[in-house]
């Protein structure tokens, strides 16, 4: 294959992106020679500019482009409940669906002693010191229905259960649209423990 | 939704890649923030220097990073056999078969009046020159078998058939692994047409 080293490279990186594979990279990177210059170099642009300018926010720890987020310094919101979440694209979901007007707390990842997780390598620490600058009344706990997520979840609560009045978990149980038929064990027992009156 | 302007941004140029819908747009930009500052700007650098280094070859008009290819400049090859194809990305495509050892010359599209693209708008008279500079001996038109395809080799047949020894057109059938019951009437009307003794 006669192809030309500049263009190998920009496949290359463009395959190490999650899901995009040889022939896909392959595809996008002709179609950035073919478009005007203007607008494969705005690409380019936008990812320098991205990764300049976004930084952790300094207090939740989700994505922003300020010191603290939108999210933190939104008034409008009730600054005593805290949504806790394992990462920061997990807020943009919640965010999306419009169910929660409280603020957030990224923990960038969960506990997992396997792969050398350990609580103090995640921010923990920043979220007991917030829980008491604050005065938060409810930490709700939205790690990952996964292992680590629930071993997080219980090492929050064991943490901070005497310094918030209330500390809660999302509900698990059968996702709306489910099927009992295709429901792994888990989910089936979660669903029979959490049932609420009909 | 409260994502930063910047992130934003690359998600909107992301999104104009071919195939890239707002979803997975997402998930890449924020793939780019989570990965190491340098493997994301060494995204960047490689757009950048693929459009800056690559331009069109002068001989074929193929995608190149030097003035004439390494395809028209590999003394190996047949410099007598021009294979033409309608897009860049086809000389790849045939070259990763490895059934042509000649030489390519790219039109740069088809023959399409509803598109306003008219046979001045295409690389044919770069063609009919090299035919008379390089003493060409046989011409493979390799256009699309579409409409557009078929009435640019027609056109090049008409113009070129007193210019050149031999000018041919690349088989049109059933495709390799095809079912006949899936076949369109073009298809299998070519492939009647075009049957060879057994």
């Amino acid at each position: 294959m006669n192809l030309p080293v500049t263009l190998l490279q920009l496949i290359d990186e463009l395959a190490k992106l999650p899901g995009i594979g040889k022939k896909t990279a392959k595809r996008l990177a002709f179609s950035l020679l073919m478009k005007s210059e203007n607008d494969a170099l705005a690409l380019a642009d936008s990812i320098i500019n991205a990764r300049k300018r976004i930084t952790n926010c300094s207090r939740c720890f989700g994505i922003s482009d300020q010191e603290v987020c939108q999210i933190c310094t939104d008034t409008r919101r009730n600054q005593k409940v805290i949504c806790v979440v394992e990462d920061p694209r997990n807020i943009f979901t919640i965010e999306n669906s419009n169910i929660f007007d409280g603020v957030y707390h990224v923990l960038q990842g969960a506990i997992s002693p396997l792969q050398g997780i350990t609580p103090e390598k995640l921010r923990i620490a920043e979220l007991e010191q917030r829980v008491c600058d604050f005065d938060i009344q409810e930490i709700i706990i939205s790690t990952n229905p996964t292992l680590e997520g629930e071993a997080t979840a219980h090492f929050l609560m064991d943490l901070l259960h005497t310094k918030v009045p209330l500390i809660s978990r999302i509900a698990r149980g059968m996702p709306s649209g489910g099927d009992l038929e295709f429901a792994d064990t888990n989910t089936l027992a979660r669903a029979f423990e959490g049932r609420t009156k009909f």
